[in-house]
């Protein structure tokens, strides 16, 4: 009979990440068992790579790191935005996102009770857009180089037949269409965040969009679709107007914005058209079939305050403008800078 | 005429990485075309996500972060290891590693020539890799937040008809063999780790095994392989003999080491047993198939140290066993701390 040396140590040992964590070792199996396993669910092996079935011969892959600080916010937490991130992306292409692999930073010192809430928001986030956690990876980084956690997920979706969004596809006299109000996500973040927090009734609106986006593709013919996230309305639609060589020009009074949103970032000196949205979609639509899809997308829990905000024209091309209730056009430019670091 | 207020920044405003570079905005649309695509070469469209064609209908999926320290180390560097990561564990499961996503959380002050380099060798490895990045992403944090870069890369391959390999298949009468010699890669980081440096002429092996792997699959009836990464040979073997219920006896005598490994394992207290490879692979193969394994591995330039080290027992299930060449028998439990944080 051999010794084997290896004693188990108790779940309660260990309150906080500790570098023994991304060992690869014993903790590495003690975390993937007490944390993300009752969370995601256990597959049949714990192999390094997760075979899966997938019809269709085109898949699509996209993949985001998730940095948002703080952690948790109204409507949501960085699990939630690290699901629905990756997700979106695929959604909004057309695509039907299938498995999720995530990967996993962590600073020495970290609580294990914040990482279990973040893996458990995690895996409602997916039972919601209906994608499973098939892979991931923990690592663990030196407290003071990190911050906290950090989620990159990696989504792969099938292609359906025929399915051709581009965003070098937006033809000029395309109704430009959002589905709800933009900004409320980045507004949320900085309402807790340190050194700026303020009152506020806002939460994000951190979903998928899995399901608004196949509505709105069923409704009729679109021509390109994206989530406006980073950078906001504005960073989306310049990259439609630079890859399709058409101008997109806005109707500001039509652009749904919550009051909230309106006053938070009058007070904090920001255009709301910069700040992230995570649970929206912006659509360039044929003519014709605008009325249609702006029916289905009202229909839909998360299309009430749909809109169309604007249209492609064939002027300036490359360019976004916005036109003011009181006659002014503006140009959108992309951001130089950076207005909100670390809003997901 | 409307005037557009977005004056180009030349390319050389910014040696260092600044939080707009991770803005979504004008500076993010800069780094990839100053950094990003010129290393990886252009796809069609920059979409959100990456629509790829794929044979079969068996999909291979593994995701890794890397937070190796320091970022450049003999034989390798951070972004080579990141590719060489993420294709090997597929490589190791019979899958044809095929696309990659590399997504980049870069701390604030980065200098952009550091980037340049990472991403250049990050090309190098998939070119060897025969894998194409296909779609990627960008994030910035503030300075003391991060260290420098860590990439996370996902890859997706094509699982040929017939792939059974599993870290639960290994059976009774199995041989344990390498493809070449244990803990290079470890010991090479460590060389030049800050407060460590050792003069040595050693090397890390990180290298795509995709070649070696198809060698080995090709010569005879593999249960299961295994690339002996973190944690090293014995974490690969623990997992594989508590996964197969059964027992692993190594003979210590017959484990491939390099002398400069050695040396230096014992001067700093490491058993190599446990330090990692990055271009190794381990298998379980039938007894009746060794010789023909071992000869395949042998000829190619990355086998040429192969060996058998030991074979599948019906005893002390779960557990793996090293015998001395003094006739002593150990336990080789997983490793509960961590012996060498940051190697990958």
């Amino acid at each position: 009979m051999i010794e084997t040396g290896a004693c188990p140590v108790p779940a309660s040992s260990y309150p906080h990440v500790v570098l023994g964590h991304g060992s690869g070792g014993r903790l590495s199996a003690e975390l993937l068992k007490q944390v993300f396993l009752p969370a995601f669910g256990a597959p049949e092996a714990l192999e390094d790579q997760a075979t899966v079935a997938m019809p269709g011969t085109r898949i699509a892959v996209t993949t985001d790191s998730f940095v948002v600080r703080p952690l948790f916010f109204p409507g949501g937490d960085i699990g939630k935005l690290a699901v629905c991130g990756s997700v979106n992306d695929l959604a909004v292409g057309g695509a039907r996102p299938m498995y999720l692999a995530a990967a996993f930073i962590l600073e020495e010192g970290l609580e294990i009770d914040t990482l279990r809430r973040i893996a458990q928001s995690m895996r409602r986030a997916c039972d919601e857009a209906e994608i499973r956690i098939v892979t991931g990876d923990t690592k663990v980084v030196d407290k003071g180089k990190g911050d906290g956690v950090f989620i990159t997920t990696t989504a792969v979706g099938a292609v359906p037949e025929g399915c051709a969004l581009s965003i070098a596809s937006a033809r000029r006299g395309d109704a430009i269409i959002v589905s709800g109000t933009l900004g409320d996500h980045g507004v949320a973040v900085l309402s807790v965040r340190e050194g700026l927090e303020f009152e506020t009734a806002l939460v994000s609106d951190c979903a998928p969009v899995t399901g608004i986006a196949q509505a709105v593709l069923g409704a009729g013919r679109v021509r390109c679709m994206r989530d406006p996230t980073r950078g906001g309305l504005s960073s989306a639609l310049n990259e439609m107007a630079e890859a399709s060589r058409v101008g997109v020009q806005l109707d500001e009074a039509s652009i749904p914005l919550k009051p909230e949103v309106r006053s938070a970032c009058e007070m904090l000196g920001l255009d709301p058209l910069y700040v992230a949205c995570e649970g929206r979609l912006v659509a360039a639509v044929a003519p014709e079939d605008e009325e249609r899809v702006l029916a289905a997308l009202r229909v839909h829990p998360q299309g009430r305050d749909a809109a169309r905000i604007g249209r492609v024209v064939e002027d300036h091309e490359g360019f976004v403008t916005v036109r003011s209730p009181f006659g002014g056009e503006r140009v959108l430019p992309l951001l130089a800078g950076e207005q909100l670091p670390r809003i997901c």
